[in-house]
């Protein structure tokens, strides 16, 4: 099933520390790294164990050990049955990587700030920061990659600090790469501006594209290619789940939105008429149905409609995403990269920003990203 | 509205003969031409006015000039009229054209075989070229395109020449560039092959790609590069016109589908489970509706669904890409390319071989003919 | 075409009084029964053309003579000409039925309050009733009705007189019945609660129900008896025009979600999960596509899902529905009928209460319209 | 959970025979009969467990006793882990269940005719005859329902008894009533008409209404009540499973399409355009996907559209259906009731012809059912 035939037989641990460690997505990576490195289910939806990756050196799934930071005590393997019984992961995985769960659950340490919390940006960031180094010290990671996937968080005032963002401040303080997955702040804060790669290491972000935007971004290159006029581009998310309810506060799906519709512009040129809603469904869990109309015109005005329905598992599209990007950040820090890496837009609703063109169709991405891998082999 | 500014002030004429010239896609091609010549409604859908085709050097849209073989003799007025009136076009249109129409009918000449024709293959081909000359010499054309845009016949049985191998042949003959919009065989007759090359003159084909099969040929891609297992595609097509009921002849259709079903093919690697079905509706008209069902599995097995629904006027999805095929070939021509075209492979579901790779990709194929049409421009 | 052979040769007028007589309902309403009073085109969707109402006694379409109050000055055949671009009439019909608009439309007179208006509500009623009985003078109508096709309102403050009932009161007090096709307050003002019935009018309402809801109505039940538990209940409504810029107003909205979902409520027997939206896309303007997702649970808990998308055109979805409550009503006017109209619940979101049961079941509606019908046939 | 608080102690076995008893509707069948009978699921989606059956007397679930009859030798335990590997049973269920599958598994005889069998007609219906004896005696059974789940036959050749009439011949000659929940032939043999009702035992059939169907009989209605025009009704199913296999067979989908097909025309009055289609899906295992597509014209005859999507699960949406039947055709027979029983057309898709009217309304079905209901508890 793997590719790395020429893996060395003793691989140094990487670290994962995730912020969000007992949501879904991180449960459902944890548990999938470890269905994987047992060799208990094949890798689909892993882009980084297709033949493209094999010479890019990443570190081995078996190689990565997790951490992380929630603000929720449930434990990790209650987390999976859960899951399990709405058929995120396959009813007998739970079982089977019991341990590895549980291993990484007694690596998981409170995050913050919690209700009624007093301590200040500094102190936050100084706590966080010595989790991260306990958890490298005690694991002997080499390099640790930070990666949010936390609930999405409303915009911040002026000034605030945001918790995405004191995670990823202490990510930089102790020579974390740092992945946001999420629209939430992380490093855009304008007080960590550059600070990636003042600190020599390498970040990515934001905003996992897993479906709705994903479809967007393959579909509305081809109506620019073939030059026909998008009039209005409308969506609807129905989704249950922690995340449904996070999306039902307005000031968080604007966040999320904004992204969404960041594809459409940058893709097509223009800005549709249309609007997007995501309805927190608690009945569908972390099922998610997607539904896109596109009204469109071609030759002589002609009134055309694409409707798209995606449903799928919105946990089971993300975790093998931030797999990637895990070993995809923890090489490129090995490799010497520093600061934000264009060439992952591929993942991203709201990529880091590259050097041009049109950066936001999957295709050019996925070309991107393929360079990527061989730039990574080069470096070994 | 065009993008022409060097464009000479007397061009001389481009012909455009079309096999099938009183069907609905060549209607809609003649009459819309027209409509954008004269600058009566902006060229959406058209490929060929975006701005990467300026400095091509095509032809004019008001330089071309048609005519064209079929075997019914409903007057093209009264076929733009009846397509008016189910939406197909504006309904002020046939009325403002009405002078080009007349002028195109007028050049059309019966095709064949005719019921009961007597006459062999030789003496087809032979009229057939008599009718192209003609033309030539009548509206002086320095080059015309060939375009077949009659309805699918079957596979023809071996040693059998079907029509529209019979308007390829005349084509050659005539020193005309041959472009294939259907599956039918055209210049994939065994005895044609090599024959363009031979000739001089470029040819395009097989099978233009407007709806279904344009989504696939974004969509596929999308499911390989993310690594998602495609289980299962199937897909109905429900349509009327002269077309609807062409393709509900088992034999027609299954020319059609074996295209639908390379590009899934050639785009996953794999070949999926599922059928692809086209169904006769009358009361549809031309507007076809395809929906397209998509099981796929992503990371650690879970199971997905993709649903597409595309509603849309066959000939005016058509008419664009055959304008656009038409100034391109008539250009290769002029600038001395000879042979299939795989650079063209952005337009059809059963492109002509090129020399290599991920080739139904639209992303890539679009990549192609940008390339193409700088390559147009240096010819100049 | 039409099933009245008992038609007396001189049928007497009956006015039909249109709030929003310059809107796209309005428009269609008229221009559609001048259509089919000229034999022009078939009564589809005309449900009192029906041989089931064939002896019920209501007054011939081409009896009907139409007025109404509008805050617009765009003139009736301007307005059809508009409809007629968007392929919401046929783009004949404006032109063959122009007599009759213009006639219609010298009826219609400044409806309010305006802005500005310093005319208090009392005042406003008396200027409407003014022009009522100025219609019902100048036409010679015996009888005539009322009908509030306007813009849905906000909801009114405690005390406030929306224009819906202003124009309501205005029909009371010059012996008009009175239908409220809108959401709007109309009748339903705590200040007129029971004034129909002392005024010995008929009278029905609220809020037409034409797309979304009818298949609600019929898709409800059908959960409901088979036992199987619907678990969320989502819908999103697309739709430009003057419909989709009045909904955008989240008050409007509001008003016309809470009739949708008292269907879902009253037929399955509880409130499923699920929002409703109303986008407004000018880009589609009378055209609109529902969406709606219903997740449900079958036997041992399994999880299900129905999905449906309604592509309709809101105005002629609703204009038959006008003529058939404009018949229904004038007759009833005529059999000596008066207060709310229970009967009519096939026609409403929102109907008025009758004397039981399961009566938002679309099957059982129209059981009692057909028992309505007959009665009306026995009281000639 | 039950509503029968009246149920006698000691409940007497009554007989349920499955004719293809180890298929997935008999297997998931009995898993729920035992799950419900046990309190361990919710009776979702068994109608008979609603309160309008409270007072019918109808055997209580767990006094049913199974047995069958299948050519498949793959023991029910092993059937039921396999439909709760696909999702279609709790994946706890079959463990739960595992006594009651293996004592229903050991009630299985082999079925006929065997590849090669030489026993000509009247020896198989002995033999099966034999075994339904067998079968009473050793439970005690004091009536036996046999219900067809068998997969769909082709239609036979004149003369011939096809395997699914000689069940129904010796289901009548051993005084067992008899419902065909597939589209096969069984009691509708020319041999066997009448044969139930000088029998003095009741039947129903034929066909299932589960999905598709089901829809039809509830939207076809609404179309003819608003005098809305149906042009063309499309539809695709996919499915896998055995049913999709045995599907793929052009004759036996011919079968089950006349039934879809004659629910449009008797509740449209009219046959539309359109087509149905049938896909054996493997990948999709017992999960099931309808699309259809209706075109239908409104007011002054513009154009609309309705497309539903419904993707449920066959054997979860059957299972019900046939405790259901099974229920109440073995207290028709307790109450002397004998021959076909129309009142029970709310499960068929070609029911039994009864006394008139609109009978395939699925409204009207219903209240008749609820009638029979009540019939069948004065009967007592």
């Amino acid at each position: 099933m793997s590719v790395h035939a020429h893996t060395p037989a003793t691989a140094e641990p990487t670290g994962v520390w995730l912020v969000g460690a007992r949501g879904s997505v991180a449960t459902t990576t944890i548990a999938g790294c470890a269905a994987l490195a047992g060799g208990l289910l094949a890798p689909t939806g892993l882009v980084t164990e297709t033949p493209a990756f094999a010479h890019s050196g990443l570190p081995e799934l078996s190689s990565l050990v997790f951490g992380g930071h929630d603000t929720s005590s449930s434990p990790l393997p209650k987390r999976a049955e859960e899951l399990a019984a709405q058929g995120v992961l396959p009813h007998w995985l739970p079982g089977a990587v019991h341990g590895e769960l549980s291993a990484a659950d007694s690596r998981i340490r409170l995050g913050g700030p919690l209700t009624g919390d007093e301590r200040g940006t500094e102190e936050l960031i100084t706590a966080f920061a010595m989790d991260l180094r306990e958890f490298m010290r005690t694991t002997g990671a080499a390099r640790t990659v930070v990666v949010n996937v936390a609930s999405t968080e409303p915009a911040p005032g002026p000034g605030e600090w945001p918790a995405s963002s004191l995670y990823a401040a202490a990510a930089l303080r102790t020579g974390c790469s740092y992945v946001n997955f999420t629209p939430s702040t992380g490093l855009s804060h304008p007080q960590l501006a550059g600070a990636a790669a003042s600190a020599g290491l390498p970040c990515a972000g934001r905003d996992g594209k897993t479906g709705q935007t994903l479809l967007r971004a393959v579909l509305a290159p081809m109506f620019r290619q073939r030059a026909l006029q998008v009039r209005a581009w409308s969506g609807t998310n129905l989704l249950g789940g922690g995340d449904g309810a996070a999306l039902a506060d307005p000031a968080a799906a604007a966040a999320k939105n904004a992204g969404k519709e960041r594809v459409l512009v940058d893709n097509l040129g223009m800005r549709p008429e249309g609007d997007v809603h995501i309805d927190d469904v608690p009945a569908l869990g972390d099922w998610k149905t997607a539904w896109d109309h596109v009204a469109f015109e071609g030759f002589l005005g002609t009134r055309m409609v694409l409707q798209t329905i995606w449903q799928g598992c919105d946990s089971a599209l993300a975790a093998p995403l931030v797999l990637d990007l895990a070993r995809l950040l923890a090489r490129a820090h090995e490799a010497g990269l520093s600061g934000p890496r264009p060439e992952l837009g591929f993942y991203f609703k709201d990529p880091d920003p590259g050097t041009g063109g049109d950066s936001t169709s999957l295709a050019q991405q996925y070309a991107a990203l393929l360079a990527f891998a061989d730039r990574l082999g080069e470096h070994r």
